[in-house]
């Protein structure tokens, strides 16, 4: 089976009387009738567009070595906070489930424990996710249960040897148009050249990364002044003063983009901008390298630094992406004990506005410049974000994002931002995520949402539905494209 | 007439060909045809389940006296302040309807200046709720009308002096399972002793206290030192230290305990919490019970005071409820006049991320503790509360609280927390009312509404048949029990 | 063709085969055709009702002079910022558009650059708004595009030469019963006087002033010194002291008054009020005439005018609309370049609790005095504008302001704010516009979304359908007519 044959797959099982009970062809479409008959149709001329992902969290080294996965609660149950988060919120011990250790001891276990616990995730985009993989991947259309979890567990570990589901097979299969990494201006990106090299030997996968600075931008990082040292061994340059600190980063940034690399990201606990002169910003510099700074000139650092990145944007041409707004690392006893990425991070109200205006001041009116928001804060996209996206012309938004990136939340990220920012100030669908299997699920659901609100407004005649065509299909692939200049 | 029978009362009006124009069987159901049929289906297995009241405050004193209500006036208008603000906001003065007078001298004239404005509640749950027991309970099937209110009145009336209308017997009628009442550590709870002792009569009615400590923990509550006095009074400690303080209120909360409180209640204008060492938080005790603690003081020892209670709870078992962020007696001159609970408590915005991680960082990860959160300002919803019950494994989430108790503010609700936070996070509802007649409206609303958004889910394939009716009778049911550890 | 007969045009555009592509009769209603089918029956009962605009930016030099309108690029691209700030968003120089010219020189060639850019506004209110001109209006119903704009311009241009087209036809074609203006207490009201005038020689249209006296009372207001100085010129008032300042301005209502100006307007950033005793105010007063105040002085100022200009609406009976929470100018080139009103004002969080809390102290339970609110910050709707509303008795809500002006934005505004406050504390329909052609479309989208509002309470048994007609009429007509005591 590939991919591309997935409709049939459903209708030959449903011709058969199979049960397939997982995921129905109508799924997320309105149940209105005439609404859901504009959805489909929207829906079936964008279902196989390939797919863009051009921010998300994939490991390079799964294609540069392209070793198989191993087994279903190492794939799917321990790299995924969001669902051992949900366990967690009910009191699974994160220990039962190998977070935190070096190796999971008993896969099967995970597993069980996992199926035991499924009917937690009623109602939740990652119940949507698993259950198109199940399905789609692994060709298991009954409910994931306890009954069912050894038998889940034995299909997909045996299909996980086979060579269809290499890491790089399955890139092809889903079709896979661009992939992008996050990567630290630390790393070698070696895997990234590796993948480059295979292209030779036949993979040809279009795998590019992201530049995300913030371990060498952020003094609150762990490790930042062992990182910034880093920074300057591998540039050959004295990052200890601000002229060669840039430069550093700009070097960096230029041998991303030699990789590739079209665009830089940023995760700042706030969306603060500043737009000192060059003098105050090489004090500061000073004072922050030498681990000196106040909470208060830290944050004025990030905030700096978010400027410097604009001004390197216009010279070099990478699209900037702002993810502000996340408390991370909420829970310091978990901190303390697993690190960081283990679903306690918590959203904060983001104030747009006021921080954004020193950058928004410098460098707003440049056509050149692009730069993509995000929020986890949803009573900013009708007061901040739209009105802002709406004017300034560098400036556009980001899809749903994080906890936001679900069907209602999608639904409201368009409900809330189209009347202000139209569908051509946004940029398409992120899927952001670690778990590589959820890829074509995430812009399945992405795509079916989209159809379904511009089905509702061809079916209030407030566009027309060769209008509404041409939209999905740009929400799907053009919009991405041409943001993320791929 | 039982009041199981409702249904089939409808039926018979209907066939009769007598206008039942206040409540139709499919009331909140969505339009769409296929939606309200799966609606109408999963609310049919639940309609009859027994209604759970954990959080409200009927007064314990009708269950032990059981005297028949007096009249309309006295039963709906004068109690309730969802009533009496609507009328003030548009112009009637508070002594028109006896608000603030020892008694009531003209019930029938408020009664009909009521009836009067009665097209004012058009679109609020208020109009929902008094309609399903103006025809349920009362059968009168006519709307309100000034011209019918004299009908109204005296139908009313008559019926209350009746046996099926005491308190018990609408208890019983109401097949109310439990209702907990909310109570201060001052009372001395011979109402519900009373109560527990009727039993023995053959009132078979589980009524319990909960432990709402405001006057005793919060500075700014008017006699708050003389509250503290007589605290010591009822439990021979010397409430002037902070041990004798912290040892009368674990003695108070065994007292409730014994009459079957398994909650706590806190009502404080923000959900700021504190972790003071313990030599801190005596000094800080030691300034607020002399009165010298300036604003600051006064918020830190609240805060502090949620901490305690959390630890108490640890010990105890009673679950948490934290209800934050109304600024009480907004209208300074009516508070003047009338005093509290006038319809001028007005929400504000409330930060949940910073305020409880004191607590949180403290006892968060303790499965044994249970705390549940509500709020007035929907924007934390997805934001924060979700966020937060999605990962600490003592955090749930309470209902739709007070102005959102209500037909759209529920569905926003479950459509603005499901994704993240699941539905197991949640408690079920909560009537939270002074209005022992609205208590069965507001369930079978609130029953409806979830009924509506699960069969949404259904009707988009996002959920299953089969698991929505299981998730409809948690909701009316299940998840109250566990969560209020009934 | 007039107005009124617009229904039938289409039947017989429809009968004749043509393509009436841009405007749909069941547009805006609910696809659900239950649903659907009670919107539809309740908005023919109100479609014809007399449009009241009591809230707007007409300019009353059009009807005072009655001169004919330009050309389509002058008449709906140059003026409205709602138009060009989308343009610029995507990277169209205003320059090109003629903004910040003395005068357009290439008209044609501006339109054609909006017809290019066209799609930009699909799932906008402003497309809906287009459309309804260009069908109604120009009879123009292929939708706009590059192929057809010059088309469009040439008709456009050729019926704006006919008497039908003159602004004083256009008022009553539109079945205008009122216009308010918007109006500084600097400006002569010649215009004003002139239409009035004009009643003599046949036009009846009732076009008043609003007082808005921002450039008076907010010292931040570019040339506020002087503004000062001329209020004391025109009025023979000292306004260097804080009595004869105070005088000047009720002068000045009276004034309005006498023009039949039933409402003042405040466009300030916060919705800050305070209640200073007189001599404090005074002494701020003195420090803010002569230049001196800092910026939380001249803050307190505004406040503290707000709370006066309460004072002098109880005496006069001028309703007081507050508009905060936009922070105007944001782009701080643009305005350099181009000055205010060019797109670039972007909403900030406002708090209406706590800031409104002075005023509200002082003269909040007056029934005698009216205060309408309105927002950008819809996150206050259901935690504070609604609350506050539903218990105050001279507050009432404004409608869906600015941005929130739309489809989405409306239908919010009564899902959030109606279960609270009801429809009786909220004040129908304002368009806010400087484009007096847009004008019976957005009376017309905002009567559609109501009456799908109500559709949807009645379909699901919420609200009886007598009672859904006679709210559509009061949304439609009659609590504009009793708010601003028309």
């Amino acid at each position: 089976m590939t991919f591309g044959e997935r409709p049939c797959l459903i209708d030959k099982l449903m011709r058969q009387g199979e049960a397939v009970t997982i995921l129905n062809a109508d799924r997320l479409f309105p149940a209105d009738q005439t609404t859901r008959s504009i959805a489909r149709r929207l829906y079936s001329s964008i279902s196989f567009a390939p797919i863009l992902s051009p921010h998300g969290h994939a490991n390079p080294h799964w294609f540069s070595t392209n070793e198989p996965f191993s087994d279903p609660a190492q794939l799917f149950v321990v790299p995924d906070h969001y669902i051992y988060r949900m366990l967690y919120s009910q009191g699974v011990p994160l220990e039962k489930l190998g977070i935190g250790s070096a190796s999971v001891e008993d896969s099967r276990g995970v597993w069980r424990i996992f199926a035991e616990h499924y009917y937690l995730f009623r109602g939740t985009p990652t119940r949507l996710w698993l259950d198109f993989a199940f399905q789609e991947l692994f060709g298991l259309a009954a409910r994931l249960t306890p009954a069912n979890a050894d038998e889940y567990f034995d299909v997909i570990t045996e299909k996980l040897k086979t060579p269809a589901f290499r890491p790089r097979a399955l890139f092809e299969r889903f079709q896979l148009e661009v992939l992008a990494t996050t990567d630290s201006p630390l790393d070698s990106l070696a895997d990234h050249d590796a993948i480059r090299a295979a292209s030779f030997t036949g993979f040809k996968g279009r795998i590019i990364p992201t530049f995300r600075p913030d371990l060498v931008v952020d003094p609150d990082f762990p490790g930042f002044a062992e990182n910034l040292a880093r920074l300057g061994q591998m540039t050959r340059m004295d990052t200890s003063n601000w002229q060669g600190y840039l430069f550093a980063l700009r070097q960096r940034r230029l041998e991303f983009k030699a990789r590739g690399c079209t665009a830089t990201d940023h995760g700042h606990p706030t969306a603060a901008t500043a737009d000192l002169d060059p003098d105050a910003a090489d004090r500061l510099f000073q004072k922050i390298a030498s681990g000196k700074g106040d909470a208060h000139e830290r944050e004025c650092f990030r905030a700096q630094m978010l400027t410097e990145m604009a001004a390197m944007s216009l010279d070099d041409g990478l699209v900037m992406q702002i993810h502000p707004g996340s408390l991370r690392n909420h829970n310091t006893r978990l901190f303390e004990r697993f690190g960081r990425d283990i679903g306690a991070d918590i959203p904060v109200a983001t104030n747009y506005v006021h921080d954004l205006r020193p950058l928004l001041n410098r460098f707003g009116n440049e056509s050149r410049l692009s730069i993509i928001l995000f929020t986890l804060d949803e009573s900013t996209y009708s007061r901040e974000l739209a009105p802002l996206a709406g004017h300034y012309p560098c400036v556009r938004l980001g899809p749903a994002w994080w906890f936001n990136d679900s069907p209602e939340g999608m639904m409201r990220f368009r409900e809330y931002t189209t009347e202000t920012a139209g569908f051509y100030n946004t940029v398409g669908f992120n899927d952001d995520t670690r778990a590589f299997l959820s890829i074509p699920a995430r812009h399945d659901v992405a795509r079916r949402v989209d159809c379904s609100f511009l089905a509702r407004l061809v079916a209030e005649h407030r566009l027309d539905e060769d209008e509404a065509h041409e939209i999905a299909s740009d929400l799907a692939y053009g919009l991405a494209r041409k943001a993320y200049r791929l």
